[in-house]
C-alpha cells in the first residue's frame, strides 16, 4: 500500500529506501465505506489524506443548505479541508466517501516534523503546493470566463473516469452548472 | 528597499544577517512606470515578482478579446504568470502596473537555487504556496456560492485601500459582475 505512496513521491522526487522508511513513519492508514465521513463541518480537522484507492468528495454547504463540490479526490490525490487543517480550526467543508475509499493520512505535527527531516520531502510539497495553486487558478480563470461548455470539456478531457464513477448532479454542482445544463452539454 | 523583503520573509521564518545575504543574491531589482508591463501575453516569462511599492494587475483575455483581472498584486505580494513561470511556457496572461511600481524579482533557476540552499527559504515559500492555494479555494467557494455582495463585502474588507486606487471597472472584472452590479452594490 506504501509502494503506491513511494511511486507517486517517486514521480517528483527519487528516495532511498532510508529516506522512505523515513517518510513512512509519519503516515497511519486507514480504511472507510462507501457514504462515511472523513472529515465533518464544524469538527477539528486532524489530517491530510493521500487516496490510494476509492473517491471522496469536498463539499461546502452554503447558508441556504446547498451543497457545492468544491473538489472530487481519486487515486493519487492529496485532499482534506486544508484551511481548516493548516489553521487547526473547525472545519467548514465535509470530505465523505463516494466509494469505499483507502487511505494514507498525516497530522499537521507530523507534516511539519517531515518537511523539517526532509529537504527533499519539503520540496515535494513545496512542488505540490505550487501545482495546486495552479489548478486553482485556472479554474478561477474559467470561471470567469464563464463557459460552462469548455468547463465540461476540460473536466472530461482530463478526468475521463470520473464520468463512470461519479452521479451527474455531483459532476454538475462541481462545475457550477444545473444538472439540465450538464445534459445539454453531454447530449 | 530589501528590507521590506526581509520584514516579509521574517513574518514566517526569523533570518541571520548571513542567512538574508544568501537570499539577496538571488533577487534583482526594478522599477515599472504606471501603465507599463512586467509580462505580456505570448512572451516568455523570466521573473517572479515581489512588490516593494506600487500596484499591478494580472489579466486574462479570453477568445472574445474581453479582458478578466485574475488578481491584483501591491506592496508585500508576489506575482507572475505562475503556469508559465513554472513550466517554462509562454505567457497566457499579462501583467501591468496600475501605478509606478518597484519590485524585486527572480527567475526559476534562481528560486530553485535559492530552495535548495536554504531549507528555511523552502519553508518560507511551502507556506506561501499552502496559503496561495487556500486563497484560491475560498475564491472558486465564493464563485460557487454565486453571492457577489458577499464577494464584493469581502474584498472591501480585506483590502480597504483598493478601492481608493483601483478604478471600479476593474473591481467589477476581478469580482465578476458587471459595472452595474458593483454600482448596486456599493450604493
Amino acid at each position: 500500500m506504501k509502494e503506491k505512496l513511494r511511486t507517486h513521491i517517486e514521480k517528483i522526487t527519487a528516495l532511498t529506501d532510508d529516506e522512505f522508511e523515513f517518510v513512512c513513519k509519519h503516515f497511519s492508514s486507514k480504511k472507510f465505506k462507501k457514504h462515511q465521513f472523513l472529515i465533518q463541518k464544524g469538527d477539528p480537522v486532524k489530517h491530510s489524506f493521500f487516496v490510494i484507492s476509492g473517491l471522496l468528495k469536498l463539499v461546502y454547504t452554503d447558508n441556504e443548505s446547498k451543497e457545492h463540490v468544491v473538489s472530487f479526490a481519486m487515486e493519487d490525490w492529496w485532499e482534506s479541508d486544508y484551511y481548516a487543517y493548516f489553521t487547526q480550526t473547525e472545519a467548514t467543508m465535509s470530505l465523505e466517501c463516494l466509494e469505499d475509499t483507502e487511505v494514507l493520512c498525516f497530522t499537521l505535527e507530523d507534516y511539519k516534523n517531515l518537511c523539517a527531516g526532509s529537504q527533499k520531502m519539503q520540496s515535494f510539497f513545496l512542488e505540490k503546493a505550487n501545482f495546486g495553486f495552479l489548478g486553482s487558478q485556472r479554474r478561477i480563470i474559467s470561471w470567469m470566463t464563464s463557459n460552462s461548455k469548455a468547463r465540461y470539456e476540460n473536466l472530461l478531457k482530463q478526468y475521463p473516469s470520473l464520468f463512470q464513477r461519479v452521479p451527474k448532479s455531483l459532476i454538475a454542482s462541481y462545475l457550477g452548472v444545473s444538472r439540465e445544463t450538464l445534459s445539454r452539454l453531454t447530449s
